[in-house]
């Protein structure tokens, strides 16, 4: 594809885009938010060998639009609700497409010294909007990088916090090897913390310990201590604490400055904080109040790529003590050295991929196209639809809500019980129309809610509730004929919905 | 920025793209391919905190004209011949473009039915081309993924490795925990592998023994096996080995057939092969000797963002028995669960992150639009340039070819000795004018010369020979004047190599 044709291929591309995101942001009502397949669609629909000669650009844009636009589940769908947002913005798109044409590979300063000295000044921009100490900025000792995922940011923490703890632990007995300290390591989190410091803690061999959170889902510190004293009696070391500011589950809060002084108390233990989503409200003034206990933590994360409109991935992370990032993820063969090696920033270093893609740069364009005032303009939004969309849910006597609505999510269920909300659950993402998620915390199943889409208005909120009221008609019945709407009422009550 | 804002705004950067890779496609002479910059140059250009206020679409763009591009080093410009190639194709752009706008995450094949079902196509397609054994086709217990590096790749197989040889371990002592077995690991590679194998093995804490590699930079099997007997003397436990096709130094091969059959001896080790830049080349019939020893072998990844023209990032792993990678990595909380869940893949548990963007639709376009006929070209153009390159090294008596030259990187010297070498090396990249790497293996050190650019061409060849010619002129000279060179003629050779 030469420089002409590349110039006529945009164009068409440009024009799908266009439409796609401004059809999809009003039609509603004409488009499924997912689609009505089963797993394997696709494998019916192209050949089971790459093609030997080259295709023309039409034929595989006319596939794009016809084979897999149809397998797409449109997370930038008003009716999306699922997980958490997916940001998505112009000036992030934009962004992308210039740092693709550069095509550079930042993984130390001299291989790409613009993207890496922008993502210096990015990370430290957003520590001082959201909010974060002194320390945590690349003039103290501590800085910002951009990872890939919450997983990644959760994992070099947790390396670091594990190559500390063993430091410590091996001053009184120099003669084991590092890996025996390793059984005697336990982390800790609340049971609505996300997935991946399970993954992480199943990685590194450690133990980890899933709290109860009270009754709003907060980890409290007496939790915490009370479970690291009996820990410590059977011989083990506290050495990693993960914080939710804003849980996967219902959006709770963790209280920094109660779990805070317990880590503190401890001999060595690290206290990361994990502000995937509601981190980004932290750029409201309103939300500062949450970051009460911030002196005691070491990292922080928060996904611009969740809810400041960056485009995934762009998950930034800061520590307050960057040499003990460094020291954990450094190897220096002579081949990335360089002759800036000890003034540059390299930030091979500072994660798990030695190559790394030129993301601040959509991060900047997006800060500056919305300013700090269209972020904030863009999150107060979402929680004002959120708190409409619960008051909506409140004023039906059949649902309870089930958390405290403080941001874009609204977990709620069927009163009568788990069953009817997991059939309602069902029932909505067959319809097509809306797609929301599952989720249990203290043996209750509910149904997550979350405000998602950039240009959400009050009428996707009116529209998702009346689909969710109409289905709860069909769902609210005796036990005894739950079986038979399995069989015989689902299929009509998803065509009556499919053709609302 | 509404579509009509985005419209227009896209068609600048296109402007901008078409114009930035066409210039750098030809301009060799006129722009340099790194900055003449300082660490912190970008620091002064910018302002300290991120704007309150939105900003005009144009001042950004002018901003990112003006103080972004002075601080690229062009990875595309054709006398880029660091590192490995980055890919970059307008193919691939598209994609990307298209892949943003759709905006999903395909942790799950629910959240992204087409991003996950195309991923498994592509990566059977590309397994086919390459000529991996069956076993590592979707359709049988194996499988492809795409990660975002050899980084990541080399991680996860190192974690599945682990923890099936503490499965075994275990076997014969069940009352210990699994961590108590780590410190009887050890794994091993050769000194030409790739850092990624020391960062996994500093991440699990596991052993890593760095091996000597034949006079042709080859790992052999009976290095291998010496090392082997010797640890398991001591009471270790060999458990993986990872093995180079196309090191990273030097374009070495490990010998896959001995190593493999040395692994299969063992009670129970794992052999990973990084290929990931010469991998790509398996795509062309002439190299598949080098799968001689495939069917020992448990995993294997290739980057196709190094040479298959997709942008980063790209890296593709396949491995044998998918069952080990997913039960290594998988952590299923409700909220991520769906119907389809027995029956579909589900990315999330093949590597660490939870998130994943839409990147087979890259590598789909790219191999469509290319054909692999078109691919295969690619990369032979780059290989014939590369002897091509090597036939003038030669010809210069001042200089000696360190490597055997089989794809596209040339490894080269001055005769008379490193600090010449390192002197030539510092005077190249000083130029401006072409880009290089030093490495050093078996106390040796060299240049790496890469043929990198989508376009690379003769007159680049020769042109890149011209400059480093020139620049050895000051270089040989009696060791006592060094210094005097180092603080004199620098600037002088510099200023005139600029000005060429």
């Amino acid at each position: 594809m030469d420089i002409e044709q590349f110039r006529k291929a945009s164009l068409k591309v440009i024009y799908f885009i266009c439409e796609y995101l401004s059809n999809i942001a009003t039609e509603t009502v004409n488009a499924d938010v997912n689609p009505n397949i089963k797993p394997g669609y696709l494998e019916n629909l192209l050949p089971g060998e790459a093609p030997e000669d080259p295709e023309e650009w039409d034929n595989i844009m006319d596939d794009f639009v016809k084979k897999i636009m149809p397998g797409i589940t449109h997370w930038q769908h008003p009716g999306f609700h699922a997980y958490f947002p997916s940001g998505n913005s112009f000036p992030s798109i934009l962004a992308d497409m210039l740092s693709n044409a550069i095509g550079c590979i930042g993984f130390s300063w001299q291989a790409a010294p613009a993207c890496t000295e922008l993502e210096i000044i990015v990370t430290d921009w957003l520590a001082k909007e959201v909010g974060l100490p002194n320390d945590f900025l690349s003039s103290s000792e501590g800085g910002g990088v951009i990872q890939t995922s919450t997983s990644e940011c959760v994992l070099v923490c947790m390396l670091a916090a594990r190559n500390q703890a063993i430091k410590t632990l091996k001053e009184q007995n120099q003669n084991l090897e590092d890996s025996a300290f390793v059984q005697k390591l336990v982390a800790y989190c609340s049971q609505e913390a996300s997935s991946c410091v399970e993954k992480a803690a199943k990685l590194f061999l450690v133990k980890l310990r899933i709290l109860d959170s009270d009754e709003n889902g907060c980890l409290r510190g007496d939790t915490l201590k009370v479970a690291m004293e009996e820990d410590k009696a059977k011989g083990l070391t506290p050495f990693f604490v993960l914080a939710m500011l804003g849980s996967t589950y219902t959006c709770s809060f963790d209280d920094l400055e109660e779990i805070g002084q317990v880590c503190k108390e401890q001999q060595y233990c690290w206290l990361h904080v994990d502000a995937a989503y509601a981190g980004n409200a932290l750029i409201c003034p309103e939300f500062k109040h949450l970051l009460k206990g911030m002196e005691y933590v070491d990292s922080f994360n928060i996904n611009p790529s969740e809810w400041l409109l960056v485009n995934f991935d762009c998950s930034c992370l800061w520590v307050r003590k960057r040499a003990l990032l460094i020291n954990a993820l450094s190897i220096n063969p002579l081949y990335l050295q360089h002759s800036n090696d000890n003034e540059a920033t390299d930030y091979r270093h500072w994660g798990i991929p030695l190559s790394r893609r030129f993301r601040a740069l959509k991060l900047w364009f997006v800060i500056r196209k919305y300013g700090i005032f269209g972020l904030r303009s863009h999150i107060n939004n979402h929680i004002e639809l959120a708190k409409y969309f619960e008051t909506l849910v409140r004023k039906d006597a059949r649902f309870e809500i089930v958390n405290d609505v403080t941001l874009g999510l609204v977990c709620f269920r069927l009163s009568n019980g788990c069953t009817a909300s997991k059939e309602l659950f069902q029932l909505i993402n067959k319809s097509g129309k809306i797609f929301v998620t599952l989720a249990k915390t203290k043996n209750v199943h509910f149904i997550r809610f979350c405000v998602n889409s950039e240009d959400a208005k009050k009428e996707s909120m009116d529209f998702s509730w009346k689909i969710i009221q109409e289905l709860a008609d069909h769902v609210v019945v005796s036990p005894a004929k739950q079986e038979l709407i399995n069989v015989l009422f689902t299929k009509n009550v998803l065509e009556k919905t499919r053709s609302l």
